[in-house]
């Protein structure tokens, strides 16, 4: 094939980044659920809403060590008409009693005991004194008082988490304790990593002189990862057409990142492949860097195609296949990086149509574009506390100007 | 034991957040570290600075599809001055070519591959048009123009990485690409959880008129997984001071977190255990919720005491136990949450010399403290959105004041 040929192939339209994620988020649906044990429910996504069946606690008990008592027998106690109640024993967490409360009775309790029947209120040690059988209230109370209130965190059919939550620490704890200790969650997603390119060899390969490491797998590996997806590297492919397209149909995972020979070029053969195979839905997208990024579907699988280009293929991934991932999940898609605002120090150039990623540095003195912006620089991303988009509609933004960085 | 001797065994100084915090970081230093695979990288901490010791690219390559050649034959060339090479071959990315280009030749190159010995720029294909034997360049070139250069990503001998760096996705793809396939790391902290209190029982046993399930294992093994640690969970221990002691012992983990118990109430052991076993360096600090928090060593291993109420431990994990974890990976302590600012939509009331944690809201009225405010009540951790920090300096925040949410 001649670059005359390869120029008629040339992306004739390019997909408007907004457009192209419609285009995805219309396509892709959440994985079937699973149910998993609640210790391994940290970040996973809730697929159903948690009732409570039980009552959080499910008895009154001591809020603070003191003496439980009827509140009435307390009303008039005071430092000066201390009201004295006979001392009928002690209840420690963890106890059980049966032995109602009589009136005039009060018995000795300690935070988290459980309320004999009959009491209904709870004088703090300090307002109390024993003697002997008996110990003399100092404080009045109302009913109630001191009293930790059957269902007071949680109540019997209560909607306690929904359906989408991503879990956190805590969600575990309410979720124990409503003894929900078996979770419906939506499955992760698998992800096969097909590196396409003869000029790749693994990283713990010999490099001859022609050749580079495929870091991809693991920049995109390492991606998949944080946003709770299972990564499945499946090595490097040569760039023949009939091996990357056996490498496609081989790959049983939910989703499949094919990276390199995804552009318009001769050896540009991922894309016919999808054609073939599926549909190829965007093919170009009007975006810097990463424009030869697509992505398609061989029935409901969807298969992306990332340019090889290091910084590309970071790109692409935050851009289009996070938020599949996380659709997958249940989750409306979200860049997984903290924003924080801050004053350009240099005017970025962009163009009018195209959205730009705009890697930069924060530094005391603002917002710092990288100088440095080929695709083929990964250590750019390493140097950048982030990036910064410019907007389809901006030719650029200004020295001084407030943008928000999206932090790495 | 009475209550009279429980206060007279009362908190009488309370240390002060940063105090203890100060305490904490100069006693705990970071563990020693391991060597893993670059896959299993992620969110890992660098024990080393890493270097390169290659070249990224170690080959002058083709940044664009199009022909090899002498920049100094291109000069003069323009649509009206087509000036004609002679066509020596093609080369792919992968392919080594020893061939030298002798001046005016070129050769076909595309996109990684190696230049050949002699070429110093890459023509675009569109300034370029094929005739026979012969490509006639349409446009001058200065030299190096479309030519990725040795090193222009990583030279050897740069410093790429340092000590101390938490290991984003990219940072996974540069070591790669510096051959870098085993990395340093600091080890991740092993972290028993020690549930004490006769009331609990497990999140999957009948619950008794008298009991509670211990969520706290769960919620402090999510906290603990979140930052890098790994849990190991050891059930629930009655409140026996012998028994306590060896469940204490017998915790070879790197840290050790006992919940409940940890006052100054007749049945709150631990503070007594630990310091018959080691030191208690703080018991009691002046904030709220969970003022009877307190830790200490055994030897060099830490132990925290957490209380029992479920939101006083979620704030006593993420105030104290969480630096120590940051610590011994080799990390600065920093809250694990994302920073939002917001107007309070309500006041929050509070007292000098005591910080507060305040659960809140992020309504789109503005940020608004939870009504409800009991330690007990974990289901106001789910409920919240983040909470806010009311300084020790101050007396509580006005409404409409602008605050920082710690985003949970």
């Amino acid at each position: 094939m001649k670059y005359d040929d390869i120029r008629m192939r040339g992306f004739t339209t390019r997909h408007d980044v907004d457009e192209a994620l419609a285009i995805l988020q219309q396509r892709i649906t959440s994985l079937p659920p699973e149910v998993i044990p609640l210790e391994e429910g940290l970040e996973r996504v809730l697929a159903e809403d948690i009732v409570a069946s039980v009552d959080v606690p499910h008895f009154d008990r001591a809020a603070v060590d003191g003496y439980g008592v009827h509140a009435r027998d307390t009303f008039g106690a005071s430092d000066y008409n201390r009201l004295p109640l006979t001392l009928i024993g002690e209840v420690l967490p963890g106890q059980a009693i049966d032995r109602t409360l009589r009136p005039n009775e009060a018995v000795r309790i300690m935070t988290g005991a459980p309320l004999p029947p009959g009491a209904d209120a709870v004088v703090m040690a300090e307002y109390a004194e024993e003697e002997g059988e008996y110990v003399h209230i100092l404080q009045p109370l109302s009913p109630f008082k001191n009293v930790g209130r059957v269902g007071e965190d949680i109540r019997q059919g209560d909607l306690v988490l929904t359906r989408g939550r991503k879990l956190r620490p805590q969600d575990l704890g309410v979720l124990a304790s409503i003894q929900v200790t078996q979770i419906p969650v939506y499955r992760r997603p698998t992800v096969a990593l097909i590196a396409t390119g003869n000029e790749l060899v693994r990283a713990n390969e010999p490099l001859t002189g022609c050749h580079i490491v495929d870091s991809n797998s693991f920049t995109l590996g390492g991606l998949s990862r944080r946003l709770g997806a299972l990564p499945v590297p499946k090595g490097i492919i040569r760039d023949d057409y009939q091996v990357i397209k056996e490498a496609i149909q081989q790959a049983g995972e939910d989703v499949v990142i094919v990276t390199g020979g995804t552009s318009v070029g001769a050896e540009d053969f991922a894309p016919l492949i999808i054609q073939e195979l599926g549909e190829l839905l965007v093919h170009g997208v009007a975006m810097r860097p990463s424009s030869p990024v697509g992505f398609g579907f061989i029935q409901q699988q969807p298969i992306f195609l990332i340019p090889g280009n290091p910084v590309s293929a970071l790109v692409a991934f935050d851009a289009f296949v996070g938020p599949a991932l996380q659709l997958m999940q249940g989750l409306q898609p979200a860049y997984p990086y903290a924003k924080v605002r801050g004053k350009l120090i240099r005017k970025i150039a962009s163009a009018i149509g195209r959205v730009d990623f705009v890697r930069v540095r924060c530094t005391g003195a603002g917002v710092d574009p990288l100088r440095v912006t080929g695709a083929s620089i990964l250590s750019s991303t390493t140097r950048a506390d982030g990036f910064v988009i410019v907007d389809k509609n901006s030719e650029g933004l200004n020295e001084g100007q407030e943008v928000e960085v999206y932090v790495y």
